[in-house]
């Protein structure tokens, strides 16, 4: 696969926002209802590990249904995720690359 | 810097992953203990709006500080999230884009 | 003790431990893995409420069905903070009422 | 201090919510916002747990400062909770017996 063809994050974003546009969603995407629906969303996922050890925990995919479980709350995650950027008009990206930078002086490497 | 330039979400992922690695922090990143951390930063995302009205909400960007911490907390969700699908083999634009096809047949436009 | 007297924090604590060693589910039951199903706990509550504007969040024990998943959503979280209250020796009760007396310095009234 | 001097869920409840009231908070405090605060404090109980494995998880309270972290954070994710259910004129203590009942039937004993 070349790197134009790769969906990048604004063309997962395009779509998603696309899709909860074309239902007439918008009227309930505020970014505070974003922000809990990307919470709700995120405690999804910690719920398949709740009460795994650390050893189970790595070994999650090994099951298909919990794997399938666990890529369907990583979609729910990051979908939200993108919608509440689109809506606030920040480029994730951009912030994790921000964020990186300030990290590098936060935490130097020897 | 052209669009086609653009980091994408593996190029973002290479880049969390390597920073956590170069600093020793594999250890500590069981899937089950950054699904706790990817909850953890989408409260704090969450409590930015907790007690604001809808339309406070809407416009919390043209407030720069409280804008640079709604960036700051978008990079650690999409961080702790990049990170948490590195470990386990996640592809999380994949996850997404069959989640949007699995959600037009749940919600079919009339 | 009469009903009319009402169980207090100590006799539900009591109930929920029983029923837990009941059952040998202790070993799940670290303080880091009651913590989490807490907070998964609080997020289920939370999601009741997280489309609705403020008025409709106000009407929703107005129907019955979304006022019983309150109540069980209240019981859960309650039912994992005393586990965990248990489980670390915090006495609840007395954390909430210290903590009420250094908020009565920290907000002071006129 | 015998039983029956003892503080219950009611006298506790009664203190957050005048607390409150004294400070003229009623105007954010919808079973929404609450309900968003819960889910916040839940989280930054969890946050002290995020990296520990269950057996440094077991041993946090040998550390004072962390003790004070952990009560602080149990009388906050209880302070909200009697918040919320004084706003819905929900009994938490009758909620979680019930639950318990309905357990005692979904989980029964040998």
């Amino acid at each position: 696969m070349t790197r134009d063809e790769g969906p990048d994050l604004a063309d997962l974003q395009r779509r998603v926002v696309e899709f909860a546009a074309a239902r007439g969603w918008g009227t309930y995407h505020t970014p505070k209802n974003l922000a809990s629906a990307l919470s709700v969303e995120a405690a999804e996922l910690m719920e398949i590990f709740q009460w795994l050890t650390p050893e189970e925990s790595a070994a999650v995919m090994e099951d298909e249904a919990q794997a399938h479980r666990v890529r369907d709350e990583v979609a729910d995650v990051l979908a939200y995720l993108l919608q509440f950027c689109a809506v606030l008009g920040v480029d994730p990206g951009q912030a994790l690359r921000d964020k990186v930078h300030r990290n590098e002086s936060r935490f130097p490497l020897d």
